[in-house]
């Protein structure tokens, strides 16, 4: 009787049975401004929640000995809508993520491995630049560019977190010569003089 | 033919038909991080912006002598995106509304009827305690537990209103002891004995 | 020693006394575009969160025969940032509450007593008109015009809700008359012929 | 091989091909209360971006002698989701853009011909009126009536630019006059008298 | 006696003599996340919300031939918290506002005179690029390095319209080489030729 | 000469000197509520963007056999209004993080040592429950019931980031027992039996 009744209770409390506290990305469905649209909730596991995709380094064996992987909401449909998503940073010794932007997210870094240097540069051109030891956290405000390089003889890992589930990743190098924007018009937009930027394009697979 | 001119500034005026005020539920359609996908406007009706579930006392015939009726959006459709919606509160002489917390919104509670004692606890730890009469107004701010005992003896009713048209709502007991939620993990977490957690789970239908 | 222990956890676990889960608005100090600045948590009681101005019947012996009883921040600092407030709209026979917006803020309507006919008009000069009873909801999407007026042969009582801790509140007639926008212009951008604008000026104070 | 390294990293850094910096409106897919669904990006092309449905005049031969053109997400899909939209005013001599309000932002104009007199009105009822010239920009907080009248002996012409990608627009006398509110309530909430009503509702179409 | 009843409902009604529907910036007190603290309400005037200073065109005697002239919250305190601000670009003949971001607002740009060649690039690395004619539209999404070119034979002028109060402006040339940055950083992060950056901090004032 | 003009055109384009790309906590100035006032720009260093203190273990030696260490605005105060915040945790062989919620943000745990077993409950009282190894992320979405427990034989350190500058945080036991709020309403309000709150109470410093 005490247990019928409260199960009674429960009915009533938590008819709402539409509530969702998340929004796992489904998708295949439509997205919009505030992200994908929601998986149903039948079909949430743990699993949604939880990614594995950045325990394993990434493969540094490139021009940059660096990799970025990320776990946006496109890889890690858990975090869609909850303004939170994360990358990995493997740089050997050498390495670099070059000059870039998230056009919407501020960022944290935390630097698990090894030492890395990261700086950005503000709207009034100031230079903010550091060293960081292992534990060592740096924020980068919004939409303003930023880099970070190994400062190890040895594989530095880093892991970034941001303020959206979809920050956006635009590199420099790649925006400027990686696509078929005229050499004319990036040399006018630049200053860079037209042998470099086809140097670079040549390198990065850009045309015009 | 003034009128006609009119007509024409309207025409030329409202030619953006489709602007919507309001994105009133569509609950079979796809859901967003920002709430339901809307209802075609031309769907429509004053209805969708009226509710009157909440007109009706809730079953207090529970061992908690009290009922929560929720108005989100996907009880009251006319809601949904406008950052608002309500719940009556129904408490009998003796009712409690247990410890609970809704994860996506502030509330607001009044009183219509009779007398009820109100509480929140802040994150550092303060109780914020007071007993309301008819008319009076008190805030929970979003996310922090809080709780509704009858203070009169006869039933009290209340109306909550809240920050967001879907503010979810967290039952600290049904969390803890109405699910599969391991015995040993919710003694581990919450320091509470064996024999308390067992009780409860069998009072509220929990399993492990 | 068990007890010593676990104090020393509570040092460790609450040591950010700082967090405020709330800003009780200092109205003294700096306001933002976010709201007022925060009381010292220190400062704050339960009685910043209660409020109990709503509870008298507002005064309706004026030509509308009704009347609008704000707990907004200024009046309710508790309220401050949280993304709500309230107000009491109390109407006499014959009471209205005319033609209105809120600039800021989407807004739920709850009739306690009496009845309330309610309508707000839409960007597509739609109606949305309803005949309200008590414990009857009723939302009007943000900063669209709309208007209560009594419905019964006695004194209607409502609460209304806002999405915002300062809603604003522009009263059609006032906006239009009660200052010292020109006749002219008032004609010219509304249609009104000058006596009835110069009739209403009267009425409600306003000059030029 | 330097190149093929890079391209390497290329990829790398590039795999998050579903990052989406915009989100261009589908109109024919589900709206949420964020806006439109996005159309994939596949399909988008600068086109989506460039909105030239502003640079021909509107249409002035009006009784208002004036025309508004909007730019919302439903006429220029780009916008959609980014926080900004736009519309053209053109008013002939004698022209006017009666009292209006845009219920979800805030609005610049930038007079780009002739003279414009502008002004809002606040909550608490005073009145901020300007005469524009050539370049001269004036914001109109959200949602507040306000207007715009040609101060020219020529065709003045402004844009407009708002803070929402879907603003709404309530022309006040079409909200009032041009639909099925019965004179009896419009009287009742404006304290307009009954023939000023039908005289309006007959001239913008209303009815009862 | 009918409009002593009738002020008295104007007490009533707007009692709440705080309610601000904007915050003109008060630019020596202190600045939150949310903008600039409000000035008060009693010294607020028209003159806040208007801004003639893009009413003249900038200096496009310097090396990129061309001129921004901002209307942030800085220098047009009226629009601090509105969500809105303003800029005037002015290009000669030849001119160039050179690649650039705002890392808090998306951008949309009125051609008012001339013809202008304007650019974004995605996430993807995608050109966005279009030759834009008096009258035309086009916005670039928030915190994406865009450019704007003149095409014109003569001076072109063009406004733009931001999604914040305060977008901030991040131009690339400076960023990288009005600085202190070290050459061999910028080098890394960056993949020009030390000849190059040297050069560029030369022209640009940079050192190190 | 080339210089100056470019010298020039740096001060036409950087003139708005005032522009904040980010907000570093003033902790002695007026808190708002979207976070602290912000310290000058030219006091601003790379040291405010910097936190070292999650670098040192905290101090497992409590009866929870765990810690937290908060990196919120108040201890990190360049985060301040960027919407991103850490911590960090230590778990020694059988260390608890107990039930707790964070009422201003959702949370990204990144597990760096160790493995740790982490579980929250939804509205719906399901239970999302996975054992974690180094490497693995887990969200918990805003303001639910989560935990953390140790799952290896030696310390586990965990690194968590909040979508919020000031996430907040709400230990349940601390909440339930460690403060004024009467043993009766404890009771009423949990369901837990008089001698279980006192003993609780008594541990926790609690009263009454």
């Amino acid at each position: 009787m005490f247990k019928f009744l409260f199960l009674l209770a429960i009915l009533i409390l938590s008819s709402d049975a539409a509530v969702q506290d998340f929004c796992v990305a489904d998708l295949k469905a439509p997205e919009s401004p505030s992200g994908y649209s929601c998986k149903s909730v039948t079909n949430v596991t743990v699993d949604d929640f939880v990614f594995s995709g950045l325990s394993a380094a990434g493969n540094t064996a490139s021009i940059i000995k660096a990799a970025v992987t990320p776990a946006f909401a496109a890889q890690f449909p858990g975090v869609n809508g909850l303004g939170l998503s994360a990358a990995r940073l493997d740089l050997a010794a050498g390495g670099v993520i070059p000059f870039h932007t998230h056009p919407g997210a501020s960022e944290i870094l935390l630097v698990v491995q090894g030492s890395i240097t990261a700086g950005f540069v503000s709207s009034a051109n100031s230079v903010y630049l550091k060293t960081l030891k292992k534990g060592d956290l740096m924020v980068f405000p919004q939409g303003l560019l930023h880099f970070q390089v190994s400062d190890a003889g040895y594989t530095s890992v880093g892991y970034v977190f941001f303020s959206s589930s979809n920050p956006g990743l635009q590199i420099l190098d790649f925006a400027l010569f990686a696509n078929d924007l005229p050499t004319k018009l990036v040399g006018a937009t630049t200053f860079l003089d037209e042998a470099t930027i086809k140097k670079l394009k040549g390198v990065l697979g850009g045309t015009n």
